[in-house]
């Protein structure tokens, strides 16, 4: 079975899928756009956006659906139905904070409502989430998110939270050890930490 | 097992998750918070937001977690993986409308960019969207979105175009017969059709 993932030359909505396979050692065609072909990929295209999955005669769309396929064939979606729940509550409460970061810091095209929104995004809007995870785990023993063992939403929000503060603020973890801890774990687990040194987008 | 759903005392995101319940003729406790009562829930709430679902000593946030963890125990989530991926993506795919919606129409304070915002999601937006959920029906023998009954997808999808529609343009769905025949389909449902007879909230 020949996994295709299209997407831009970027991390962003790609790159938790591509660390989904890199965590579950499965190798995958990474079809990376050059941006001069996306004008006339993109009307062939279902929904005319990225990423999809491709593999035998399907097609997949939607990164979450994405994420939440693969987790499942290769047993990163928890050990029962409520924490497979639990992971899509985490990621979609995460979507929520990457839609804010988007619609306010990374597509707004003024400068000076841009300087603005990524104030708030850094003093509010972010600490307020990274509140929150961070008092969730203060239960947890170990570092994961849901369950005992590491799961595609400790993948996607550790990602999506690298993401967000490399570009709005490095500093923004400090402070909220519990998820520094998953962050960590994440990216020292050893299939992981070998894809990212061997080829991090930015 | 008592399930107790919260949610304001509208359709909108809590809608979708009663007709999943109705559809199974589950019963639920509908917790329609009060408007005057807002102010000093929110804060109790892990995320500070609704809807949420409330079971035995568990809670469960975010819309779409809560829609298909019920439409897992409720086994309306297609036959197998693949199926079920689907719904996500059709599920997903909505919710990028439904943002469109909520930003250029619902939620913009300003009366002139609201009715310009209004004036594009009918003419764009919306057909674009119908434009290709009609398409994909084109093939499909039955009514359904995914496999050969009801899933989470269409009651999810009906709904929402259900109220986007109501809220534009009523004669939005005109010209998306396939679209039409799965909204009807699930609305003369048996269980859907007594329960929106018994109790439609607007
Ligand atoms: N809800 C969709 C959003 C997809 C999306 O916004 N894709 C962007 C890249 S992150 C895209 O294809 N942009 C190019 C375009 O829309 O033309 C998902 O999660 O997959
Ligand atoms: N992504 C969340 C969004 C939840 C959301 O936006 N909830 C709104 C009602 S639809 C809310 O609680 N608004 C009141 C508030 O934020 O104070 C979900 O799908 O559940």
């Amino acid at each position: 079975m020949a996994y295709k993932l299209t997407y831009f030359d970027l991390a962003a909505r790609g790159e938790p899928a591509r660390l989904i396979f890199a965590a579950a050692n499965v190798k995958f065609v990474d079809n990376r756009i050059k941006m001069p072909d996306w004008p006339a990929l993109k009307p062939t295209l279902e929904w005319g956006q990225v990423p999809i999955l491709q593999f035998g005669d399907k097609t997949l769309t939607q990164s979450k659906a994405i994420y939440r396929y693969l987790a499942r064939k290769f047993k990163l979606s928890g050990t029962d139905e409520w924490e497979s729940s639990q992971c899509d509550e985490l990621v979609d409460a995460t979507s929520d904070l990457v839609d804010e970061f988007v619609k306010f810091v990374f597509k707004e095209p003024d400068p000076v409502k841009q300087a603005e929104g990524k104030k708030n995004f850094i003093t509010t809007t972010l600490p307020t989430f990274l509140g929150r995870i961070n008092k969730r785990q203060m239960d947890n023993d170990g570092p994961w998110l849901v369950g005992k063992s590491m799961t595609w939403a400790d993948i996607v929000v550790a990602e999506m939270l690298r993401q967000m503060s490399a570009a709005t603020d490095p500093t923004a973890l400090n402070g909220y050890p519990h998820v520094r801890k998953m962050i960590d774990a994440v990216f020292a687990h050893p299939n992981i930490k070998q894809y990212v040194d061997a080829s991090r987008p930015s």
